[in-house]
Parts: structure tokens; C-alpha cells; sequence
């Protein structure tokens, strides 16, 4: 798979996020000539330190991916495009909406087009959610689960699930989506509030803090080991043909939120986790227990999640313990009203 | 039902357009006091005809929903907001899609965000279809069927419904969704190309020209007379508990779509249809047969069709015949490109 990569050019949105960036040095170390597109959007976990050690190896584009007009040229010359721009907070986005629409479909749609002209039938790697499906009825979730998402995000991410998905039908682009459930590991913006449970418990822990549980701890998770994503997302991208064009993505163990607390707060010698109920902003996006049936991924692309839980949070605090403490300094949320206008390049109106 | 409205303030959204009007105008007859809002966006249907006869009794915002900032006032003021504001064209939508974006995503969201702030809490119902269901695995469609969108147009008016609905999980408004099938009867849009194949065949008929019908005509659809449409409306605002937030609409008869162009050109006395092959365009998007499951909201709201396909078609043809021939003027697509600045009013950075 990795030699699939050797020397063709690649193009990462989202590069200098967490899964994206991650993704990124494993294309340099696979021979790939990477190129990453990111806003550094604030509040979307863009950090450039997480290229440290591949910065010399790879070329950043500064620029919003609904832009894409203006890096054409870079969309043309690349065999895969790996879209994982995008913001993934829930609470980010019950408190701002437009601006999680506008970051989350309407730049995906501009973008998915530029691609369908400047490159038209490219693979197009999509990093969508497990989010689209919302409080889950029964378990493990597969991909035809209904859509029903309980957020302003997951409503997003599925209308950009939904562009890729008719763009392939229509042949002009070749998409494949993954829809991926709690991913941690090295390179999660831990600093950043709202970011899912994980990166919380992993900076408490980090700092020596009590783990705060909400509800019972009962709900199951089953976290995903960010290198095993990574995996996802390259064998996404060689695959000659898609059977498919979604597969969800989930992790070795479906475990309760308080186990999963209790192994990370016991792996940074931590106090041990507590109970707290549900902070009521929380409490109405929370979507119950979770786990993934991963069948069609297995079967088709032939990945399975390989790293434990426990040896993935001993190399997540391993990788934070050697970066810098701000990497960890938790800040509150701090909405910074920033108006930016954007033309609307279709016309509103229609002479008809 | 209908002194439900006595008296009322009413907000419809979209009410110099198709449905919309006829919506408006019972309203008038039930002595509720009417506001409609509407931008006539281009290419729309929003023609200020599809009033007259009510234009005294009602007062008409010429203002753009995601505006809803500027008439918060009148917002609290309503009672119920029948929100019918929107661009129903597939074809508009696969050409121009970030436009089909704008007007029925983004503005929506604007427009759901001002309710929530002005009228906690507020009656909204809205004029989903049947589009955002896709292509159909098995009829009579109900309302737990999957969403699987073919077009643009059916992902953002997915999303739109979307946003109803998790405003309503959140206590914030009480919205009632509507999913319409192919609505069809007086005040139609007939001079617009791309409003669906009724339309298409009452301008033939009225013309005397020969109707074509695409495919094998055996492809089934369950036309709704707006009268009915207008009933389910009415009825899904006045009622006091709502058990469910999404019900299907769909008419009294499932028929071949040739059946659909015989009665209507018999009923004209224009030639006999003939059948001609898909234009690649409609193929893509097309949604094969479609037929309605209405047993919740038959159930739930005590709503039936009551007008059959050649009755309505009768009415249809009565109406047009009375109107000025420009309404029937058939006009080529010919998008006008006009460039429309909206501030973002939410921010796209956060300090954090």
C-alpha cells in the first residue's frame, strides 16, 4: 500500500489539523510529494508544529479550500485528494451555525467543484462522521443507518458527505468517505475546547487532573488509534475500484466512557476519574452509546484497527509529554466576532 | 380549521410563489391577518399576479428570509409561519449549486436562527418534498424512509428540514415538516423551465402543443392539487399537539406518468403525448416511480386528498384560460450571473 504513494503528488486538505497532518507525514515517509491546503481556520486545530519534522518535505497552501480556483493547478497534477478540511466541534457549531455551514458545506461545495472541473473522476478521500447518524438505535452502526443527525455538525458534514457522493454518481469525481468514529493520538488539538471527550481526558490527564465523566460512564465508545485512521485513509485512496463509496470507521474495543476515563487517567498516574452529571449544552447533542460495525471495511479495503486502546493512549502521552506545555494549556471558549465577506460566485439570480 | 385563523397573524414566507399564494390567499378568505415575505428571487416563481384579488387584504415584505433580522418584529408578532420560501428547481440546482445553497440552506438557517430568537417556541411549518427521500426502494414511501438525495437540490432542502427539526429537539421552535410529492394546480410557475413535468405539461396542453413524456411513461407519480396541499398546511399549523414533525403528502392516485400526459392534453383537446427518450440532463436526477405512504398524516392530522387527478387538472386548466398568455410563455433557461455580497454574521474565527 505505501509504495502505492511513492513519488505521485498528493493533496491534503486539512493538512496541518490532527488526523490530516498525521496522514501528511506518513505520505512524506511514504515517498509521496505532499502538498497541504489550510486556512489555519481558528478554532479548527491547524497547528503548524505538527509538521515538525516534515516542514522541508512538503509544501503548505495557505488558503481556504473554497478558494480552490486558485490552486486549480495543484488539484490537476494530483492523483489523490485527501479532503479533511473542516471543523469538527459540535459545540462549536450549536453556538455558531453559519459559520460551521459555511466552514463545513458551502466551502466543501465550492471546493468538490473546482475539483470536478480542474480534475474531473479524481479520488477524493472524504474524513466524514459518525455524527451523520446521531443517537444510534441499534448497535454496532453500519452504513445504511438512517441519517439523522442531532447537531448543527452533523447536519453539515452530512450535506458535504452527500456533494461527494453525488459528484461520484455523476462521474465526475471518485469519492470515497469514511465515516469515522472517536479518533485520538498524537497531534489532537488538546488546547482547544469542544473537541470531543478524548483530547479532555488526555489534557486532564496530562496535567495531573481529575477526569470528569458525564452521566454514569455506561455509554459505550470505541476509540480509534489516529495512525489506524490513517491507514483507513490510504487504503481508501490506492483501492482500484470502490466497491462502495462509504465505510464507517471504528475502533478495536467498544468500551464505557468511565473505563475509557479510568485507563487514561491510570496510564498518566492520574487521580482517578469522577462522576459529574451532564452539563445540560452537552447533554442535548449527546448521542448515547456508540460502536461500529467496520464489516464493509474489513471486506472491501481489507483495514482493521490494529492498536489497543491502552498501547494508543500510552503513545499519545508519550508524543504530549515530549511537546511543549502549551500544546496543553486549556483556554475557554472566546467567540471573536470577525466578519469576512465572501462573493457568491453563482448568480443569484436567473434571467428566465 | 379554518377559525383557527380567524384573526390570527400569519407569516408565509414564499407567498407570491406557487403554493405559497394559494396558501395566502385561503388565509385571506379565513380572516387570518396575513404578512407574507417574499424576495422574488429570479427564477423562482414569485409573481405578485398569484395575489390579486387578496393584494388589499394583505401586506407583502419584499425581503430575502435570511434578512429575518429586519422584520423580527412581525415574526413575533405570528401566531404560525408557514415557511415556503425556497427554490424547488433540480435543474436550477445541478447548474448553479452553490445558488440552490444560498437560497434554500444558508437562508433558511438565518431565517430559523431570527424565529428562535423573536418567537421562542413558534409554530413553523415547511414545505420539505418528497426529493430528499431519492431514488425509491420500495413504495408507497413513508416517512422513515432513508435519505438519499439525487440532486443538490434535495441535499439542501435535506438540510433545511434538518435544521427545523433540531431547532424543535432543542425546544426552540415547534416546527411541522411537510414532504411534499409533485404539487400541482392554479398559480403555478408554468412560464419557468425546470419546475418539475407538470408544469411542463399543462403550459403543452394550454398551448395545444404535443406533450412529451421522457422514458417508458410507466414510471408512477402521485400529483397533489394545491387546494389539498394547502389543507395539510392549514391543518399541520392549527394543530395543538404534534405527534410526529414529518408526515408525507402525496396524492389520491398513483399513475403512469403517460396516463398523467393523456388526461391532461384529453382534458385540453391538445394532440396525443408521444414518448421520447431521456435528455441526459433529467436522466441523472431522475427518481424512477414515487408514491406516497400518507397513513401519518391521515392519522395524525385528519388529512386526505379529496380532489382527483382529472378534476384538478379541470380547475387547472379553468384558471389558466383565464389568465394573461405571458404566464404560459415558455422561456429558455439563461442564467444572468449577478453577484450579491452577505456579510457573514457569525464569525469564522474564534479566539480560543
Amino acid at each position: 500500500m505505501v509504495s502505492a504513494y511513492q513519488n505521485r503528488k498528493i493533496l491534503v486538505t486539512g493538512g496541518l489539523g490532527f488526523i490530516g497532518s498525521n496522514l501528511a507525514v506518513r505520505l512524506v515517509h511514504a515517498g509521496a510529494r505532499v502538498v497541504v491546503v489550510d486556512s489555519s481556520v481558528h478554532g479548527c486545530g491547524a497547528d503548524r508544529r505538527n509538521l515538525d519534522g516534515v516542514a522541508a518535505d512538503l509544501r503548505v497552501i495557505d488558503a481556504d479550500i473554497g478558494d480552490a480556483a486558485a490552486f486549480a493547478a495543484e488539484l490537476r497534477a494530483s492523483s489523490v485528494i485527501f479532503n479533511l478540511a473542516g471543523e469538527l466541534s459540535h459545540i462549536h457549531s450549536m453556538r455558531h451555525p453559519a459559520r460551521d455551514a459555511e466552514l463545513n458545506a458551502m466551502s466543501q461545495l465550492r471546493f468538490l467543484e473546482e475539483c470536478a472541473r480542474s480534475a474531473p473522476g479524481v479520488r477524493v478521500v472524504y474524513a466524514s462522521t459518525r455524527q451523520i447518524y446521531g443517537v444510534p438505535r441499534y448497535l454496532p452502526v453500519d452504513q445504511t443507518y438512517p441519517i439523522q443527525p442531532v447537531d448543527f455538525n452533523g447536519i453539515h458534514k452530512y450535506a458535504a458527505t452527500a456533494y461527494h457522493l453525488l459528484l461520484s454518481s455523476q462521474k465526475r469525481l471518485d469519492a470515497a468517505v469514511l465515516c469515522l468514529s472517536n479518533i485520538y493520538g498524537p497531534r489532537m488539538a488538546l488546547h482547544i475546547p469542544g473537541q470531543g471527550f478524548l483530547g479532555n481526558f488526555l489534557r486532564h490527564a496530562l496535567l495531573g487532573r481529575t477526569i470528569e465523566v458525564f452521566g454514569d460512564g455506561r455509554q459505550l465508545r470505541d476509540p480509534v488509534y489516529v495512525d489506524d485512521t490513517v491507514d483507513a485513509f490510504l487504503l481508501a485512496g490506492a483501492a482500484r475500484e470502490l466497491k462502495s463509496r462509504t465505510w464507517n470507521v471504528g475502533g478495536p474495543e467498544a468500551l464505557p466512557v468511565a473505563q475509557i476515563a479510568a485507563i487514561v487517567s491510570a496510564a498518566a498516574a492520574a487521580p482517578e476519574p469522577v462522576l459529574r452529571p451532564f452539563p445540560e449544552e452537552r447533554k442535548r447533542i449527546d448521542t448515547g452509546s456508540y460502536s461500529t460495525d467496520i464489516t464493509r471495511i474489513r471486506e472491501e479495503l481489507g483495514w482493521r484497527p490494529r492498536v489497543t486502546f491502552a498501547e494508543g493512549i500510552a503513545s499519545s502521552l508519550e508524543y504530549f509529554r515530549r511537546e511543549p506545555p502549551d500544546r496543553l494549556k486549556p483556554r475557554a471558549f472566546q467567540p471573536l466576532p470577525k466578519l469576512r465577506r465572501r462573493p457568491l460566485r453563482h448568480p443569484r439570480s436567473l434571467a428566465v
